[in-house]
Order: C-alpha cells, then sequence, then structure tokens
C-alpha cells in the first residue's frame, strides 16, 4: 500500500513536472518562460490580453477546421492565403498550448502536420512559374521558408507532447526534405546575400534547432559548401543572385552584409522590417540552444541596433519611410516589430522608452520578451520615445553612403543618399521626403504595388512599379535631360553609393548635405538641407538648396510631389486643354501635365493645404524657369498609380542652384472654417553666391526681415574659417554653415 | 448715525443682491442660471472643462488688445476675419464675466464696444461691392447679423453693470442704428424667407430684447411692413428674394416656412446647421423675455425636431451629408451643433442619447442647457444614440418632396428626393450617396468652395459650384441627353419637388423609392433603393433599379462617383492616348474621360479599395451600354476643383431599367498585408421585367444562390397583391415589394 502510494505520487509529480525539466520548448519559449507566464495570469493586462486575442483567433481557425489543400494560387488566391493562414495559426496554436496545457492547440497542430506529412512527398515544384525559386507549398521559396519559421516554432512546443513515432515520421517525411528542398536543393535562394535568404536561413536553422539536426544548423549559420549554378543570375526583382566578391553565406554572414554598423538595412525600412522577424527569432532561438554563440552581442549587439534604426525610420504615425520598393502604411504596428521592439526591450537595456512604442501598439508577443515588457508596461515603467536626429549609414562598413534625418517640432525631413538597395532600390539619389507630424508635405510615391492584393497582378510588383516608382521622376530630386539616375541601370547604381557631406543635429541648425557624383556623367550634384527656426515663423523653415555642375544646355527638372489641393501660386497657371503624356520613357509617360507658368517674378511661391495645415514653397528663379503642374496617371492601362499631384522646377542651363523653401503654416478645420495664417510669411528667395566652394541665398520674409544662408560645399571642417565676398557684403565664418538674421537688406 | 448705517446697510445690500435680482442678464443666461453655475464649479468636468477653455482663448485675446479696424477685406481677409473674432470673443468674455465676476472681461467688452460705437457713424457701406445687401463691418449684411447675434448676448451680460450714460451712448449710437441698417435699411436682406433673414431677425430681435425695444422685438418676430424694392430680384448664390406667394416674413414665419414639420430644412444639412443657431438663440432669449409666446412649442416643438433632424443627416462621424452647396466635413462638433444639441436636450425632453452625443463634442454652452448636459453626463446618465433610417419630408406642409435615409448594420444610404433648395440647391434629383460608417462609398461633391479661405476667391462660391458642383452630371443621378435638371434653372427647379412612392424601414427590407416627372420633358424616371441582407453576404446589400420612360434613342448617363482605387474591372478597359474634356456645358467641360469599356457580358462588375473595405458594383448590362471611367479636373485654370474618379453608365434608348448592386465586403490593412474577402460575391445582375407597372431582377450570387426582388411602381398599397407572369414562373405578392431566395433558378 505505501509502495502503491510511492508510485502513484511518483507518476504525479512526473506527471506534473514533466513540462519543466524536458528538452523542449527551448526554440522561442523556454519551460523557465512558460512557467512565469503561466504564475502571471490576470496580473499583467497586456499579456493577459494578448493571450485572449490570440486564443479567440485560434479557437475560431479550429472550428472552422484543418484544411491542407493541393497549392495552386498565387498571393491573394485560396490556396496561397490558406497555407500562410495555418502557419500562423499553428505558431499562435503551440504558444497557447504551453500556456494554458490545453491539448486541443496540440492535437490541432499535430493532425494539421500529419496532413502536411501526408501531402508533402506527394507534390511538386508549385505550377506557378514565375519564380527564380519555385516552392512547393507556395509560389516561391521565400513562402515556404516563412511557412518552416513559424511552424518550427508550433512544432517545439509539441515536441514532447507528441509519441515517438509521429515524431520519427514528421523528422523524416515531412521535416528534413521540407529543410533540404529550400536549401541544397535550391542554392540560388538558400545561399544569397538578401532578405530571402535570411528566412531560408532562420527557417532551416529553426527546424534543425527543434530535431537537434546539426547538419541543419550549420548549412543556416554557415551557408552551403555547394556554388550557385551559373544559370541563376537576377531574381524577379532584378536583383543580383550572387553580389560582386560575395564569398560567404549563412545567416552570420547576412548579420555581417546586410546591415550598416547602425543597423541600416540597404533595401529600406519596408524590408528591414520583413527581415527583421527571421533575424530576430533564430537568434532568439539560438540564444536559447547555442548560447556559447553569444548571437545577440554579435557586432555589438547590432541585431537590437537595428530595431532602434528601424524605429527611428518612421513618421509620427510609426509608419515607414517608404524609400525603395515600399508599400506606404507599413508601421511598427505591424506583427514582426510586436517582436522586434520587445526583444530589443529585453535583450537590450531595457530601455523605457521602448514601452511607450510597445503599449501603442497593443499586443505584445507571448513569450519572454512578451511577459518581460507587459510586465514593465503595467508597472508604469513606460517613458516617452524620443525621435531623434540622426544620419544612419549604409554598407557593411558603414562607409557606402546613409540617410539622414532631421527632426524639430513637428517636422522629419528625410534625405537619401545611400547604396541603391539592390533589386528593390529606387533611382532616387538626394531625394527627399518631409512629413508634418503624420502628415506627408512632400511624399515619396512608395512601390506600385498593391501587396498580396490578388486582383492586382496577384498581389506582386506591377509593371508600373518599374515603369513609374523606380524611376528618378518618382521621386523628389533632380532628373537631368529627361533621363533616370544611372539610365535607370540597378548594375550601375550598385557600384557607387551617395557621398555623405555633413550632418549637423545641433538644436538651433540642423543641416544634412551629400554629394551624387556618379547618377550622370559629367554632372556632379550636391544637395543641403537644413530645418531652422526663424522668429518670426510658427514652424522651423524647410531650407533646401540643390547645387549642380553639369555642361551648358543641360535640361534639369526638379519634382516635388506635395500632398494637398493647391490653394494659389504667384503666377498665372497657363492650363491645357488636352492632356497628353509628358514623355516616352523614364516615368515621363505616366505624367499628364495639367498647367504651366512661365516663371517672370524673382521667386515662384505657391501654397497648398492638406488635411489641417497650409504649406508654402518658394523658389528662386533663373531667367527661361517653368513650373510645371503634373498629374500621374498617364498610359496606366489597368488604373495602377494614384493620381497625385506634382510640381516640377524646369530650367535650362549648366552650373546652378536651385533654391527652395517650405513651410508648414497655419490651420483650418471644416467645422469652425476658421483659417489661421493661410498665406506664406516668405517674400522672396534669391541666390547670392554659387560656385564650387560656396553656396549662398536670401530669405526675405514679407515682415521685411531677412535672413542669410551661407554653406561651404568643398569643406565640411568644422573649423575652418571662410570668408566670401559677396555683392554688397563680406561673409565671414567658421566651419561649413552660416546662418543669421540679416541687420540691413 | 443710524440714519447713515441704514444708508450703508442697504447700498451694501443691493450691491450684493444686484446681480441675482436685476433685469440682465436675461437674454441667454438668466440671474438663477448664472448662480446655479457658479454654485457647479469643480463638480461637473465637461462644464469646467469648457469654462476653462474658454478663459484661456479670451484671456488669450485680451493679451493680445482690442483692434477695431476700419472695414476693407473680403472674407479670408484680416479686417473680416478680425471683426469676427471680435464678436465671438465678446460673446465668451461676456459669459465668463457672469460666470466669475471678473470685471477684466466686463472692460473689455465695453471699451471694445465704445470703439464699435466710435466707428459706426463714420463708415458707410464696406467698400466692397458683390453683395445684395452689402453691410457695414463686413462685406455682406448675413456677418453684420452674425455681429450682433453674438454682440447681443454680451451686451446684455454687462448691461447692469454699465453705468447710464455708456447705456445710453451704446444704445443710441451703436445699437439701434446698427439694427435699422440691416433691418429697415435693407429690407431686401431682412424681409425674406431664407437663412440670411434668420441671422437678421434673430440679431435685431436679441438686441431689442436686450434694450427693451418693442419695435426692434415686433419687426424680428413679424417682419417689416415694407415692400422690397423691385431691383433686388436674386441674391448672389442666385436665390430669389422673394418667394413665389411670399406674404409674410420675420422670425416667425421664418419657422412656418423654413422648415418641414420633419425639421428638415430645404437647403439642406449644412445651411440648417448654420441657420440653427440663430433660430435657436434668438428662441431662448424669447424664451426667457417673451415666454407667453411659448417659442419651444411652436409648431409642435418645431425646434427641437429641427435638431434631432439634423443629427440624423450624418455618417457616422458626425459630418452632415453635403447635399447641395456644402462644405464636405462640416460635422455635430461645429459651434452651432454645440449650442444646439445641449439646448434640445434641455428644453426637449431630456433625452438621455442626447448626452453621447454631447460627450463626443467634448464641450458644453456655457448656459442653462450646457450646465445640464455637463450634470446629466456627469451624473452617467449618457445612452448611446440611435440613428434610425426615417423619411424627413420637405416644405413647410411636409408635402413637397423628402429625403429618405436608410441605416443597416455600417451602412448609410441617403436618397434625395425633396425640393430643390433654393439658391443653394443642386440638380440632383434622386441622386444617392452611400457610407460605411464614416467612410464615403459613393460620394456627393459637395460645393466647390473654400469656406473662409481667401486664397480661393476669398472663401465665397467658385465659379466651378456652378459650372461643377451644381450640375447633375456631379450627382449620382441620371442625366439625360447630355442636359443637368430643369436645364439647370434653379427657377425652374423651384416650382416642383421630387415625389416620395415609398419608404420602409422594415428591418430586413429597407426600401426608398421617388418619382421625379419634372427634371426633364417627356421623361419619368423612378429610383428605388433598398438595403437587404442576404445570407451569403458579410454586410447588407444596397440594391439601386433606376427606372425610366423616354422616347426612344434618348442617351442615358448613370455617374456614380467611388471613392478609393480601383482594383479590377470585368472587362478589358480601353484607355485614352490623351485626355480631351467630355463635352462643352452641363458639367461635361469638367470631366476628362480616362477610359471606357464597351459592355459585353451579361453583367458588369467593378471592385475598389478604399481606407479599409473593398467595395463592388455590378450592373445589368444591355446591348450597346459602355462603362466611362472619368476624372474631374478639366477646364479648371483655378485647380479648384478635386482630381475625383467617377464611372459612367452610359445606354442610349427608350424605356429602360438600370439594375445595379452595391457591396461592401473585406478588409485589408497596410501593416498586416492579408487581405480578407476581395472579391465580389456576385455573379451576375439580370432585368426580368420592367415596366411601368413593375420591375423585376434577379441576383445571382458566385454561390450559385439567387435572389429575386420585385417593386410595384405604380401601386405602393401595402395591402395590393400583385401577380405578374415572368418568363419560367408565376409570382404573387402582396404590398410593393417581393424579395425571396429563389429555389431554383
Amino acid at each position: 500500500m505505501r509502495m502503491l502510494l510511492a508510485i502513484f505520487l511518483l507518476g504525479a509529480l512526473s506527471c506534473s513536472s514533466s513540462m519543466d525539466y524536458q528538452d523542449h520548448p527551448n526554440l522561442i519559449l523556454t519551460g523557465k518562460g512558460v512557467q512565469a507566464m503561466r504564475a502571471s495570469f490576470g496580473k499583467v493586462p497586456l499579456f493577459d490580453e494578448t493571450i485572449e486575442t490570440t486564443r479567440a483567433q485560434v479557437d475560431a481557425a479550429i472550428a472552422r477546421g484543418i484544411d491542407v489543400p493541393m497549392p495552386k494560387d498565387l498571393a491573394g488566391g485560396y490556396t496561397h492565403e490558406r497555407h500562410k493562414s495555418n502557419f500562423f495559426t499553428m505558431q499562435k496554436a503551440g504558444v497557447l498550448f504551453q500556456i494554458t496545457q490545453d491539448e486541443r492547440y496540440a492535437n490541432y497542430i499535430k493532425e494539421m502536420l500529419l496532413q502536411y506529412a501526408e501531402i508533402y512527398p506527394k507534390i511538386d515544384k508549385h505550377p506557378a512559374e514565375r519564380s527564380y525559386a519555385r516552392g512547393k507549398f507556395f509560389w516561391q521559396c521565400l513562402n515556404d521558408a516563412n511557412w518552416l519559421v513559424y511552424t518550427s516554432q508550433a512544432y517545439d512546443c509539441i515536441y514532447d507532447w507528441l509519441d515517438t513515432e509521429t515524431i520519427t515520421k514528421l523528422n523524416q517525411e515531412l521535416f528534413r526534405p521540407y529543410a533540404e528542398f529550400i536549401s541544397i536543393e535550391n542554392p540560388q535562394f538558400f545561399n544569397r546575400i538578401h532578405n530571402h535568404s535570411t528566412w531560408g536561413n532562420a527557417g532551416v536553422g529553426m527546424i534543425g534547432l527543434v530535431m537537434k539536426d546539426e547538419e541543419l544548423v550549420n548549412w543556416a549559420l554557415n551557408g552551403l559548401d555547394q556554388k550557385v549554378p551559373g544559370d541563376f543570375v537576377k531574381d524577379n526583382d532584378g536583383g543580383s543572385i550572387q553580389l560582386e566578391g560575395q564569398k560567404e553565406a549563412g545567416f552570420l554572414a547576412q548579420l555581417d552584409h546586410a546591415f550598416s554598423p547602425d543597423g541600416y538595412y540597404t533595401e529600406g525600412p519596408y524590408y528591414q522590417r520583413y527581415a527583421m522577424y527571421p533575424f530576430l527569432i533564430f537568434a532568439q532561438g539560438l540564444a536559447n540552444e547555442k548560447p556559447a554563440l553569444d548571437i545577440l552581442n554579435y557586432r555589438k549587439g547590432l541585431l537590437i541596433k537595428a530595431v532602434d534604426a528601424l524605429i527611428n525610420q518612421t513618421n509620427a504615425a510609426g509608419e515607414f519611410f517608404p524609400i525603395n520598393d515600399a508599400q506606404k502604411g507599413m508601421s511598427l504596428s505591424s506583427r514582426e516589430l510586436v517582436n522586434a521592439v520587445s526583444m530589443a526591450y529585453h535583450y537590450g537595456d531595457n530601455d523605457p522608452t521602448l514601452l511607450s512604442i510597445i503599449a501603442e501598439q497593443g499586443k505584445v508577443p507571448l513569450n519572454d520578451s512578451g511577459l518581460a515588457a507587459a510586465e514593465a508596461i503595467a508597472q508604469g515603467n513606460a517613458k516617452p520615445y524620443e525621435y531623434k536626429s540622426m544620419e544612419l549609414t549604409d554598407g557593411a562598413n558603414g562607409d557606402e553612403g546613409a540617410i539622414g534625418i532631421l527632426r524639430k517640432g513637428q517636422l522629419t525631413l528625410m534625405m537619401k543618399y545611400a547604396k541603391h538597395g539592390m533589386g528593390h532600390g529606387h533611382f532616387d539619389r538626394l531625394g527627399f521626403l518631409l512629413y508634418n507630424d503624420a502628415d506627408e508635405v512632400i511624399q515619396d510615391y512608395g512601390s506600385a504595388r498593391w501587396v498580396n492584393i490578388e486582383h492586382k497582378d496577384g498581389g506582386g510588383y506591377l509593371k508600373e512599379n518599374t515603369s513609374w516608382a523606380k524611376q528618378t521622376l518618382a521621386h523628389n530630386t533632380l532628373v537631368v535631360n529627361k533621363d533616370s539616375h544611372f539610365d535607370g541601370k540597378v548594375d550601375v547604381a550598385e557600384k557607387s553609393s551617395g557621398t555623405p557631406y555633413f550632418f549637423s543635429s545641433a538644436e538651433n541648425l540642423k543641416i544634412v548635405s551629400a554629394k551624387e557624383l556618379n547618377a550622370y556623367e559629367d554632372v556632379q550634384m550636391q544637395r543641403t538641407m537644413g530645418l531652422v527656426d526663424i522668429d518670426e515663423l510658427e514652424n522651423p523653415l524647410v531650407i533646401d538648396m540643390f547645387s549642380v555642375f553639369a555642361p551648358a544646355g543641360t535640361r534639369y527638372d526638379l519634382p516635388v510631389y506635395y500632398q494637398g489641393e493647391l490653394m494659389s501660386t504667384n503666377h498665372n497657371i497657363e492650363i491645357q486643354k488636352d492632356l497628353i503624356p509628358m514623355g516616352q520613357e523614364s516615368g515621363y509617360q505616366h505624367l499628364w501635365l495639367e498647367g504651366q507658368m512661365d516663371l517672370q517674378k524673382d521667386a515662384f511661391s505657391m501654397t497648398w493645404f492638406n488635411k489641417k495645415n497650409f504649406y508654402s514653397i518658394t523658389s528662386a528663379v533663373e531667367a527661361g524657369d517653368k513650373a510645371l503642374l503634373t498629374r500621374i496617371g498617364a498610359n496606366d492601362p489597368n488604373f495602377n498609380l494614384r493620381r497625385d499631384a506634382g510640381l516640377i522646377q524646369r530650367r535650362t542651363g549648366g552650373n546652378t542652384l536651385f533654391a527652395n523653401l517650405y513651410e508648414v503654416h497655419g490651420r483650418y478645420n471644416y467645422s469652425d472654417e476658421i483659417p489661421i495664417n493661410s498665406f506664406s510669411s516668405i517674400a522672396s528667395v534669391e541666390v547670392l553666391h554659387h560656385s564650387a566652394d560656396y553656396a549662398v541665398i536670401s530669405i526675405i520674409l514679407k515682415s521685411g526681415a531677412s535672413y542669410l544662408f551661407a554653406f561651404s560645399q568643398e569643406n565640411a571642417d568644422e573649423n575652418q574659417s571662410h570668408s566670401l565676398q559677396l555683392k554688397d557684403e563680406k561673409l565671414e565664418w567658421t566651419g561649413p554653415t552660416y546662418f543669421s538674421k540679416r541687420t540691413k537688406n
């Protein structure tokens, strides 16, 4: 009897502790972490809410039943979207099983995985043939890799709950062949330095960690010792399969090459967001299973820095700068960032300002990071995140261009002089974008794509992405002789980057200046932009000096894509009776010319209104300048392009300086109808000097006050003194920038 | 000594009680009300907050100093906006003086009024000559009347605090002449049935109440016994100065004529909102000073009903339907509605559902109504306002057309078959608009105007308001033979109204049907729209049957102005290489034809996306039909028009039925990029029968299910039985509507 009781107790003990001391979960969840989560029930609101939301989603999916259809559709189609929702749901079900110990969740995953194991040996490559690396369940290996990244987490959560026979079946008939398919059977996908490969590496590595399959983990970390067959040269986006001089591959090489030391990702924040998930989630698995690798401190904590870089590439609504190929509206609230920001909090240095972003996201990942962040928020530790002005370098060594971000008051200005960004890059050297709080003032078009929306060519890139969105004309930068930068050739653009010249985040005078010497033959361009406080203005003034050195007779088009409704200009608009496309190529074929102005006055001025504020541009005018009012939408047979407005300053000449000022002013709302400060405060802007060495402008306000801005274009040394004779006065200053109110005009 | 003490005590007593039992304030504030407000300090959050906000505004204005400039500018210009802000500030300062007893506020008003009294005798009519009734401080008497409505309130608040000499001066040198100017000196302004006159009547009446000037009060209530000189025929908006058969004028006549018995105002909600303020605020003064008039129960409590009618003419964001001349975005949060809704609560029957609207407004008027509402909200009495389907009749007797509002789930559909709406009316008989929650699905353009924004022609109506916004083509209704309704003539349109035919707010089948027999010669039109639940659809389906009887060879254009980006159609779009205006007049001169489709299939289908949802239209096709994709913006030299998209169904024929279905379906957001239900569920819509008596369509879903909708077009009797032989089946039903799932196809 005593013996029996002992056995019973032992059984009970081993049963109750079976989840605590086992091998799995140990990928993203850990036994210890799961205990903490269970202990937190009812005490940590944000965590509780996320569990409840997740439970509702998964319960609804379970109620709808399992479907593992034969692959057929492209993105947006049923089979694609179903397999996608399957892996999201399995991952969530796995976490719920661990937290709630409700076996319904484990059974759901087991049943679905067995159906996948059933079907996998029977299917060949996906029937759609458009990808350079066709997948099996999806049209491209990339999506198959997504599946594995999420599904390996689910598998880890039920691994020890499964019987040996099922494990053996799944390992041998589903997961190992699946991992081989997206690695050794598709090296042109797996062995790149590219976000596609990051997903591939992470998927293979994570399932390897779960299965304790060291070979897979090794492939994932270090790449394949295998040459990519020579017939794979480009991917579907025009990106090179093998980078020039690329010797390494695998996850560690991605970490070495994909990010700059500042955590900037050359494809831009839209793709960085996408790539961050596999980077971080695999890193978390490695931290748990391979602590000796110390992956989270790799390259001085690069992964955490990368999250911070990403947070800083947003407007006030948390939406990423839509540079390069990017769908607008992608933001810090995306699932990838929900994971990333909590991880950065937990594995970084518990920065309390990250908590305010997490609180704004309104949910946390259901893991150690999420619990830590939710607990800290519940304890009232959150502090506002402080967005700063910063320059983020590009290139693995940080010496291949950069983007400069200036912030002041409600304004955010971003200028791009980075690398091209591979297949997803746009020909936008020295382009800029400007936000007033969350509102676009001067917009970047983003990509011509409706991601995953089947109506629009299956959700992939539309042909207008190449013919319009990537072209220089679609950006707020200089188009020379009607051609895009680098003649629109990615290979050529990839060979060089913009050249950072000067960056200052000084409180009273925030400046970014960069050069572009390669985009056009015989043309040297330098753009200098500043955010300056002027007593007479309610908001900081944006100064924009675009300096060009080029042969006489060069045709310049300097577009800005303003958002809103045109209020007035100081020139008469000659409107077009009929609309004719502005050209045949380089994006001009997509622009209608709605109206134009022959600029006669000293300065051109235009005011527009958007949502709640007024905006004005004032431009220095040279003889023969024109201002063109344009509308996107010509040659657009499937109505793929937005009918957005543009303003192009057109000039023909040689060496020249474009001097523009942007004001954000006043307000108006439709329910009180009282306009405040609806007019520009600027009377004029004049170019006082332009040479290779210096650019000098004067800013004349309607109040009569005037300001002088001078910039040294060839020597950015902070200690260098400068002396320059203007028509009526001699300027002397030290450092690259001079800005001062003038005592007399 | 005893005598002296008695006198001293008497003085002290009369001093301390001087505010309690005196004559003023008794216009909007009352002595008793003010006591209650003072007693409420710190106890009623919404009232406290409103006081604090108001105090901050007025203190800032006092700090800026007084300026009473010589009149010069149009709306949007300095002198106009300054005089406008002066009267708003004086009104607020008056209330603050009464509530806080801080004499700074009284002194500010006194000082400003003395400056007005100083300048008034010296100025002639405003220098701008564009108004049919030029004001003095403003370019039109209307604005001078606005000034008096607000300023009389301020004057009432300090009346008893002023010395007799100042009162005499202000009464004789400012207010009496001011009141005479906008009444007997401008009868063409004062003696109309029009919102302009409402302001005039209220201003004159209110200052009369303050000054106890019975003559002024009598003019205000009953109009002038004075004929309008014959050279005043039209106002600046093309509205008639004297209505046909108009015998009366003045405030009581406005109440008799301006509203229908349902509280609908023929100019539409934008102007009703504007007119409600003088209607209600003068009524409040009359209720206080002339209780015997029982004005708030006039015409069975018409004024309170009117507020309710106004609340019901909004979308989910509280924005008014932008019918007739209306700037979009005007909403329940406007200052006029802040006053109106609290008054309706307080003087109505304390409807707790109004409190939720007041809480949403976030402020209350600083008077008895506002205090009552704020107290009730503080006590937790607010209940959600329930927006219902309703028909609001037009015309003083409710027999001149109507608007029909159908609401179901998130959808709001409004069809207009009312009177023309005088000078602010649009040629939009049988037009409709559709909202999904707060989002426009099918939009009304609104007016072509930027109210008060000086950039845009001084903030007045732009010429495109007539050439585009008022034209039938700018609305979602039928254009016959390229001409607007009534050939675009207001006088003719004013002679008749649309004809309500059937309205049902039944839960399962909400229907509105109306006829228009006068808009075009020899053309009889009837539109029947419904919101129906269909099991297979996630949202109610919108049915739209537009029945026309006209001679053979008639050219029909049926436009809909959809909001959003086109996703796909089921026909190939033939795009235009160059864009050419679609015509010379009737609005066609402002439309570009971007692309067209020769409709070949049984049904035309198009899907678009806006903000977060997908939308589809499915249309029955007849041989020769075309679908045109249009863009507003041709012949627009000042860029006054928005570049909005349109879809026109074009047909040439005689008697015909346009059958259209609208679906709201699915969702998508840019941060998860997962499209849900992005395709229409409708396979086709077919016209099974069309005669003078009946219209019958079948709705075929992609699921294979089909529904039949039949409507009796000549007999709307709920008890009438109908029998109709279709090709394959015989239909029998009772009442005007038949709707049922078909058992076989």
